[in-house]
């Protein structure tokens, strides 16, 4: 819409020819967004500054209308930029201490996020489920000491208003990547949101969960790929990079990936990680622990402190060669 | 644990090394859930009636301790016998008349419940989501107008207790089938479950997703295969019947199949929902609509009538062959 | 074309248009396949008794020209008609006096053909690889001795006018699926042929295999599904019954099941089989051994003498049910 | 075995304990591989230099025993070394004079190999089928003007010698990638041979596939991923990086990738190119056309010379931040 207008003269348009149709405020634009097609096309209004008809089935992530990249600002970190960021921590919180340990560690290394789950899915309600709220203190506490932002996963709509009010990004995992409700909770939280892809999401479906979030004029969206489920069986899951190749020609949202799920092991960690950022990614998400066999989850496949250091020089390396920083 | 004991004594030791555990009220009996195996393993107490070491990662849900076949009571409609109970209605409730015309004709051609979705989990935000709670009202209408007892389903932890004052069975997704929160959540409301596969849930992840409903007390499970995600095209998904025979020697709890979202066409019902009988499900639940060319979801996989009532007839001589009924 | 045309006149003006074209025998009718679309279709000749542009990318395999289903027939045996043909015997050929001894026995249970494996496509090369040209006379003794005709593997083009010399159906396994010159080979050899769908091939993949036979002026095919390769573990391969409805939605020719390998565990053998034959299956083809506990390759999978008896009261009465007989 | 050892005694020891055996010649070492383990464990020569019990299902292909990077010599180009390989050109070949071109344009950007394929394994009979031994002369003719080592498919045993008379490599596509009979005669052929990953083969069947091969006394052999099917439909094939990864973590055999395939569309090709070396491939096999969009297979894959020229500077970027050269 224009600058000054509200709308409202279309949105009476619209509801002459019974579309349905969403107020949207995103990236600093009034947007109406409006459908069925058949109903909306010939519809005319002075107020509308730009018309856009997409192609794709997902709306507002398509760069078909916004053809400049988005940047999410976390806290001062900006995702999508020249500038690819590293977010780091342990898989579950499970201890100040350590918590604290590994975040000045991954800092040092060059990491420029925490991660580290408060609130666990676990496959069987037999293993650590995490700490709950008293994890997200901890990790309010590691953003006090160490100075990293905070990015972890919320389950359950009932507990985003809590989450959004400790850590400084929402992270949807891939159980919950159609958890419509969830999904429409975080757009409404305001808050950066890491969305994983669902271990057998296509990408049309991963762009449309987006756009719920969207939706809710929450346009922070950073697009997260984290393995795909095959028949293969040597490795956790199958990290699609051909699947984010394809994504990042579709939309302006920036685009992360977890090397750390497919890879399932330790060792496969770097060359996945690697090949992310080789594929186009704009962050990483990385599992490191300074005593990796204690965890009491996916112990096998988080870094050590060393192994992470490693990595981030080979990073750097890549990333330069590709005109790109970390 | 024997009849009168409250477990007391058996928690102590357990709290004394240090395990987890967990007090279930369960088919009529008391249960102590214990683990990890190890800390678990040398506990005696006098109070406990049978002790069981289960084999497998699901332990309430398997046969080895519970060995006769669980009977599912939906408002007086048995899943598990030796009936086999056919759920038939539209894929979402659209209108209180065309939902109560469907349901009769469905009831008279033999379906002994009602399905219909308020809250409908899609895809694409710019599709039907839905009446929700109006949804749920018309749904009641049709149990009071018709006498099919209702299974729909609940996507929010925060509507269960909504969803459940209105229904006779909730329905959890497929793309629910890993959201713990929503799991423990029905589990807590004490109404009969109706558990589908997630669409890459291998069969393993499916029986814990049903432990943690089992773990709330709730012991009213009916598992429902619903196709899982392959390449194959021309099909919406690959209804899985291998995995159901699996999962049936190793479980206690009834099983289901939705042969219509496997199928995605009208035309492939019918093989698919003989098929599942003959792999063993007790209960089938389809997609019936007066007139599915006007439905506004799922449309190509609704049956009409006539050919619902082809189905049936088909069923029962199929059930009759292997000695069951319909 | 109609009775006594050779077709010249026709393909002469097929080579004007510079379009490909293949001359094929086919059910007693000579049929002139001609191809791309563009260059064909205003071609006319008065030769030709019925012209048919056929939807889809299979052509010969398709029911659109064909509306008559297609009984195959297999020394006396017919496939596809209303009579379910059941094919049993060991994995492998290991030894004359067992092969016979299970030949007698299942067909005593209503076997109408025998399998056994003398080329055996085994993943690794430190396993039993098949008695080759012995296993082939064993085979050969068996029919004479017992009378079932005989189906069995054929893996390399070298290989088939031998194996036809001894065998009376010619089995593709699903890892030659797309091996296109032996399928070529199979054609040309004129005997009926059994062709597995591959692992991970599509149905439409499946009918263009078929194809590459049919094309050689062979249309004595029978598609057997045999299960596709997903993330699920504890079944072997996922039996896809909907792709087979779909599939015989679209071709005239017969199709077959193979519960066995889907299994992968004799105790999934008997409700896969008799999902098989509800979904519509024609033939079944399974696994049978006097002593699977000894058998060279799988093993676990072979059902006993006893459990194949016991299969074969239940499939006749399902098959009863639906209108077919066994 | 020792230098001047026939293993005679050896062999005399084994078919005592009626163990089996192959006696092969790889990598200018004499070796006795026997099986099964349990037979062959307390056997015990002099002549024997190394007894090694490998850990895995494949035995010869494992770097266990063999701790050395194989590096594969093709006409004087070294695969496996610190230097990346780059092949390039058609996918089909069908006109000499465009292959020449194609080739002069690749080696000039930088590729050290020309692919093309002669006989291609085409889904449906009615497309292109390849030029077949015309194809190959038309490849040796480009050997001869441009000087790049020629790579091109077999599909037929019965061609494995003719083909070989012509390429420097051998290529076993991803159809044929469990054809056994195909793999032993690649084996006995001597040349090198770029084994692709079949689409739906776990890493562990590939690596079989390797042995079958290296029992032949061939240990020229490449291990080629080209992607695996999933369900994601915007990507032809999911490109496995993950498994490559794995792969090299068990094998000393170079490992090449296919990022065209996988891509189905040349926009998506430079980045999964990029991915794969910085993922540890040793060999990219790139499809590149002067004219793709008049090309009869493939077309919609195959880069432009000038995308082909941009991709090499990228690649040599990234292969020298890698520590390796391109």
């Amino acid at each position: 819409m224009k600058n000054n207008s509200n709308g409202l003269k279309l949105i009476e348009k619209l509801k002459e020819k019974s579309a349905s149709y969403k107020v949207v405020d995103l990236y600093k634009r009034k947007i109406v967004v409006a459908w069925p097609d058949k109903l909306v096309e010939n519809v005319i209004d002075d107020d509308v500054e730009l018309k856009v008809r997409v192609s794709k089935p997902w709306q507002l992530a398509s760069n078909e209308w916004k053809k400049d990249k988005t940047i999410v600002n976390v806290d001062g970190i900006e995702i999508g930029g020249r500038n690819i960021v590293v977010a780091a921590g342990p898989c579950a919180i499970e201890d100040e201490d350590i918590a604290i340990e590994i975040a000045k560690a991954v800092k040092k290394a060059g990491a420029k996020m925490f991660r580290g789950g408060a609130y666990k899915p676990r496959t069987s309600p037999y293993t650590f489920q995490g700490l709950g709220e008293n994890g997200l203190k901890i990790l309010r506490k590691v953003y006090e000491v160490v100075g990293l932002p905070i990015v972890t996963e919320v389950m359950d709509t009932r507990d985003v208003e809590k989450v959004a009010s400790f850590a400084h990004m929402l992270q949807i995992g891939a159980r919950n990547s159609q958890n419509f409700p969830l999904l429409r909770e975080v757009g409404k939280a305001k808050k950066p949101v890491l969305l994983k892809r669902g271990m057998s999401m296509t990408t049309e479906e991963w762009l449309l969960a987006a756009e719920y979030i969207l939706l809710e004029s929450n346009g922070d969206v950073v697009l997260c790929e984290r393995g795909i489920r095959t028949f293969e069986k040597n490795t956790r899951f199958t990290l699609d990079l051909a699947g984010l190749a394809y994504v990042k020609t579709v939309t302006h949202l920036p685009l992360a990936v977890d090397p750390s799920h497919p890879a399932g092991r330790r060792d496969l960690v770097e060359p996945l990680a690697l090949a992310a950022i080789a594929a186009g990614a704009d962050m990483l998400i990385v599992e490191v622990h300074i005593a990796p066999e204690k965890a009491l989850s996916d112990s096998e496949q988080q870094l050590t402190i060393s192994m992470f250091e490693e990595l981030m020089k080979k990073l750097k390396m890549v990333a330069e060669a590709l005109g790109r920083s970390i």
